[in-house]
């Protein structure tokens, strides 16, 4: 088998077999075939797509390269969520905790924050002493005591699809929905999972701005793991505006107390359940998502969730006491609010642009090797529907470095598209594929 | 400038500016942007192609990646012809004697066999002491000498182009018209000329198969020299059978020689003097293409064409002798006669077939370390519209390397196509373009 064959063939517009597939992951990870054979493929899949069952082919292949966990020694399903990325978006940290407080397993690996989004690991880092870089062995240990255990990607898990993601963050072929399904599930499937929720968000905050390919794409991210042989079930969701009142770190991390606690804003409690209530019902532990709903509402309203977040914590390193105590997050030093510049209701917001605004004052990373400021963000006070006058506060910045308060304003200003009539209101959640 | 948004415009159909491209080119061929991003660049390119614009652009970057010939101190004019490859096309060897007797100078780079086509360069070592590897200087010496010399491509001329070459012969991305254009046309204008003419084969035995991509290539190839300031005309001419009566490289000078001493193949002849024609018409020798034919004709009557391949041969090393004593040439052991499958008018030929037949005698490479045997090839007794019996030699095999005799002649004799009447009278020069 000859790699340029299998270029010529994709770029033919042909199908390749699960054999070819393997052969061009296997010797790709081990060095054998160069990257710019690869590079020409991938472009070449971008170009001409792939089936089904190349997808399939591909995400077994990426799965392979590396370790896959097995945590059937240990009771219980065990289920996960992934979000393909927002602003504000932190329901991850609420689901683990509820979700395991339910009775059900989380082993959660995820992600740091990508281009205008944020991510669960930066956002968990925020909270003094908490290390999301465990062994794969304190991984286990965490998840068997606690029931969850959130950490990051670590060089065992999926090999392959850290090479291949590297050398497409430089070829100008991420954007592919066949590349983008299969690393999202080799790394899904890798940590041993019975059943995946997927978050796919669209909207002007989102990477997919149209509901079309948000989706093709869940509907490619669901038959891939069905015909891997796990429960998925995916849901279309509203990324227009930021979820939530807090886009940052440590007050994300707030936010996510808030809810744990019974309160919080309204649309992040609402995705969070439902969210819940699917993993529930996915992981067998109730006969319907909505029983699912409610079962997640149970353990928030006991107030059994919360103590497992503060367990999570504990076993993690960090600082339990921040449960309870809020003011033991980093704060920035600066406040400032963005006054509005018209008046009405606010209509829509440029929603990738408060993302944007965010990494501006160092919540987030403009390249890979920035450090990050977890004290830093925003807080909104306006969402979509609001009445807002003139001068009125629509947005609170937190800001550290004073020299980058003028670029992060200027972001917020212009995000804002206002209307005399408020909008008709629109559903949080779009559509549900795969139930 | 950075090489991923670049990469990035392509994938999406948008066009590069002459900078843009100049910067791609330059960087690369200095090792400052990697192959894996210029494989997806080409694999962008091959799908999306490129505007008349941005491949005069790469010509342009390509050209001036090395060192550009200047030869406007030696009186004349200096023109070129290049072949995009066929079976037993050896018109470089006539034209470049019969153009330099005829008072232009031709300072022929040429290449090597490539695939199933031969190449000018392993024609012309078959002379025993011939050399093609001589430096610039002596390349500029043979040529103020005696109007022409023909050398191998060397390491200062378009070196971008080896690279690229290089790069797009393991990605696939060989069959972009763009990229042959550029390629093409950046080695022949660093050659220092006035003109060029193409002769761009299609048919059977060529790379482009079929009338309209040989028509295509043909017009890029015209727009983009005359865009660079060069008078330049292209002819599509008939592969689809081997041209002349051998191929195979002592073979074909044989036939060379028959053509500078009045004889040979009718089909040589004309396209030789076609050729030449417009050569002499291109530099300014006469009035027309029709004046040059016969300028080229009276050339090859007079015997100066054939005393001037004596005398490039000489400078160049060889065996002048070879020109009145072919006898001299490298000669095969064995020789055998293919017998005709079937009876009739030969109708066609899968003239690729016979191509490959010559490599597989070791007249050509299978890859590019393999070392050519000089005397091996074929004769063709029957062309296109000649009446056969069955049983009759259809072809002769020279041939040193007994274990290959099979194979080849298996090709032969499957490469005929036969019918019961004589086919249509097909033209050896289809159209010309940027006349």
């Amino acid at each position: 088998m000859r790699a340029i064959d299998l270029i010529r063939r994709k770029r033919d517009g042909g199908e390749l077999t699960p054999d070819e597939i393997g052969f061009l992951i296997t010797a790709y990870t081990h060095g054998e075939v160069p990257d710019y054979q690869i590079s020409a493929w991938l472009m070449a899949v971008l170009w001409r797509g792939m089936t089904r069952a190349e997808i399939a082919s591909l995400t077994d292949a990426m799965l392979h390269s590396g370790q896959v966990l097995d945590f059937s020694d240990l009771p219980g399903k065990k289920v996960d969520k992934h979000s393909t990325g927002g602003v504000g978006d932190k329901t991850s940290l609420v689901l683990a905790p509820v979700v395991a407080a339910g009775g059900l397993r989380v082993p959660m690996i995820s992600g740091r924050g990508l281009g205008h989004t944020g991510g669960t690991l930066d956002k968990l880092e925020s909270i003094p002493g908490f290390s999301v870089n465990l062994s794969l062995a304190d991984f286990r240990r965490v998840l068997g005591a606690c029931g969850c255990a959130l950490i990051g990607q670590t060089a065992e898990i999926a090999p392959a699809d850290k090479k291949l993601y590297a050398l497409r963050d430089v070829t100008a072929t991420v954007e592919s929905p066949a590349l983008i399904c299969s690393s999202i599930m080799s790394k899904k499937l890798a940590e041993g999972i019975d059943a995946l929720v997927l978050d796919v968000k669209m909207g002007s905050g989102a990477f997919m701005k149209r509901e079309e390919d948000a989706a093709n794409l869940a509907d490619l991210l669901v038959e891939t793991g069905t015909r891997m042989g796990n429960r998925v079930v995916a849901l279309i969701t509203d990324m227009d505006q930021p979820l939530g009142r807090t886009a940052g770190n440590a007050l994300e991390i707030v936010e996510v107390l808030e809810v744990l606690s019974g309160s919080g804003p309204a649309d992040l409690r609402e995705l969070s359940l439902e969210l819940a209530g699917w993993m529930f019902f996915l992981g067998g532990r109730v006969a319907s998502s909505a029983d699912g709903k409610s079962l997640a509402a149970e353990e928030i309203a006991s107030g059994r969730a919360k103590e497992k977040f503060r367990e999570i914590i504990r076993l993690q390193g960090g600082d339990p006491a921040v449960v309870d105590d809020p003011g033991r997050l980093p704060r920035a030093q600066h406040t400032f609010d963005v006054p509005s510049p018209d008046q009405g209701y606010v209509a829509a917001t440029e929603c990738e642009q408060l993302g944007t605004a965010c990494v501006v004052l160092g919540g987030g990373r403009a390249k890979k090797e920035d450090s990050i400021d977890p004290a830093v963000g925003l807080t909104f006070h306006k969402k979509v529907g609001d009445q807002v006058r003139r001068g009125e506060p629509l947005c609170t910045l937190h800001y550290n470095a004073v020299e980058r308060l003028d670029e992060a304003r200027r972001l917020v200003e212009t995000a804002y598209r206002f209307a005399p009539e408020p909008p008709a209101p629109r559903p949080l959640v779009r559509r549900v594929l795969g139930a």
